[in-house]
């Protein structure tokens, strides 16, 4: 199926974008974490989205949820790992599932800490973003693996049936595996390094320690922009859009802490309702 | 006093960058509507506003006014007639006050029908926005009024009682007058005429009847962009904006509706958010 549009995010500006494309009966997918981005209801207090005075992130993320709800907008819970543009359409690759569709937007939040040293470079040389699609080629390997979140630990599990040592990078409070295979590192990833050979050889932590593995697996809730789409413009870490929330690809839009501060979900929001405006002039 | 900032316009982006502002603690004066603009309010359902489906835009007004209520912020309840800028300061004129801040918020909704043939040169030779100022000059003489709102029948009644004879051009339903001295006109008023001294005349009806009046009040929601601030740059009757909601004049910004499509609450309080956040910068 060619879907009218494609949303990459379930934040403010996702969400937003996806109850305007709803209500111009346009076919999308909403692609993101069913339960509203961790960060959404990281906030303790929310005094500035007008009309909902001094509520909790998680309280807004719940209304969110049931504006949703209400408009039968469903939520497709997956980690995009990455995306293509050709001359008119678009694809993204979650996991090992690949859409495609007319349009996209991307809403995927302010970037994380970025990429690692080394990280780029090796994509393909042994980095990968997708225990599912990758997991295989580790079989019976020493691994290492950089995670976000709590909703990626299966990925680790599915990952220790495989590998025979997997080292393991929380960047989270309160991981904790069960496996023997399974290793906690103390430190944090500082970078990943190549051999001869130009393929990873080793993470390095925080602590200097070089621990050896064959492949990395980061975890995260979005991959870097120029990891997610290479010809994207991006200058400081966040993606160059206009007013009409156009990036540099003619059927590709941004709204939201992805393309800059300030940071506030009323501002996401709002960006997200133009982009949703931009994509259905787009669509015609 | 001299405020950090002035905000003119009570609709969605004056509130959202209200809102900001004083949790920045910033000095500043909301001017507007204090029961929010009557467009506002006029909204069936607003379907897209995340976090609060299927909301009326009264009942999104009176949460924006509670949301206000809460953080104890009053809107000072005046018409903006013009606003000037210096060197580092900006003037605002309303009815016959005047008030004085190192920065400006234009959030003055969707230019209205924009202005009348005739109207523009004519201001200040005949045509005035203020009764209040300029009322005392048409003392026995004939005069029109254009009134777009119910909110300004009293200014007609004030009129009433200076002029000789009033002729009202109501651009809304259900104005009703009980002066002797006050006549509704039937048709709407199509332009403002001038005489061979360069003063206005009459005013041309839609039905082409010419009326002889000394005077024409034009009582809107919000003055047109080009009477409100000359230097301002307007393209296609919106005010041209950066992304980070910056117009031409360095210390005037601008969000919302006046800015351009689409014309949507969420929006137009992103915008706020970012005009507000753009201020609190440039205060330093």
């Amino acid at each position: 199926m060619l879907y009218d549009c494609i949303i990459i995010g379930t934040g403010a500006a996702g969400v937003s974008a996806a109850i305007n494309l709803k209500i111009h009966e346009k076919s999308f997918l909403l692609i993101g974490d069913a339960d509203l981005s961790a960060k959404f209801r990281r906030a303790e207090l929310v005094r500035n989205y007008p009309g909902l005075p001094d509520i909790t992130g998680a309280a807004l993320a719940d209304a969110y949820l049931l504006h949703l709800q209400k408009m039968g907008i469903s939520i497709t819970d997956k980690m995009v790992s990455s995306a293509a543009v050709t001359k008119d359409r678009c694809a993204v690759f979650a996991g090992a599932d690949y859409y495609e569709s007319r349009t996209l937007i991307l809403a995927t939040g302010a970037a994380a800490a970025g990429t690692l040293p080394g990280e780029e470079p090796l994509v393909g040389r042994g980095v990968s973003y997708c225990a599912t699609c990758d997991g295989g080629l580790y079989r019976g390997r020493d691994i290492a693996v950089i995670i976000s979140s709590a909703r990626f630990e299966h990925e680790v599990r599915y990952l220790a049936g495989l590998a025979s040592k997997v080292y393991v990078y929380p960047t989270y409070a309160g991981a904790e595996f069960s496996s023997d295979n399974i290793v906690m590192m103390k430190s944090r990833a500082a970078a990943i390094l190549s051999g001869e050979d130009g393929k990873v050889c080793a993470v390095r932590g925080t602590d200097g320690e070089e621990t050896p593995v064959s492949g990395v697996f980061c975890l995260r809730e979005s991959v870097s922009l120029s990891t997610l789409l290479p010809k994207l413009k991006v200058e400081d870490g966040r993606i160059v859009v206009d007013r009409e929330m156009r990036t540099n690809i003619t059927f590709v839009f941004a709204a939201g802490d992805c393309t800059g501060r300030p940071y506030q979900y009323v501002k996401a929001a709002g960006e997200g309702n133009v982009a949703a405006h931009s994509v259905i002039e787009y669509l015609g």
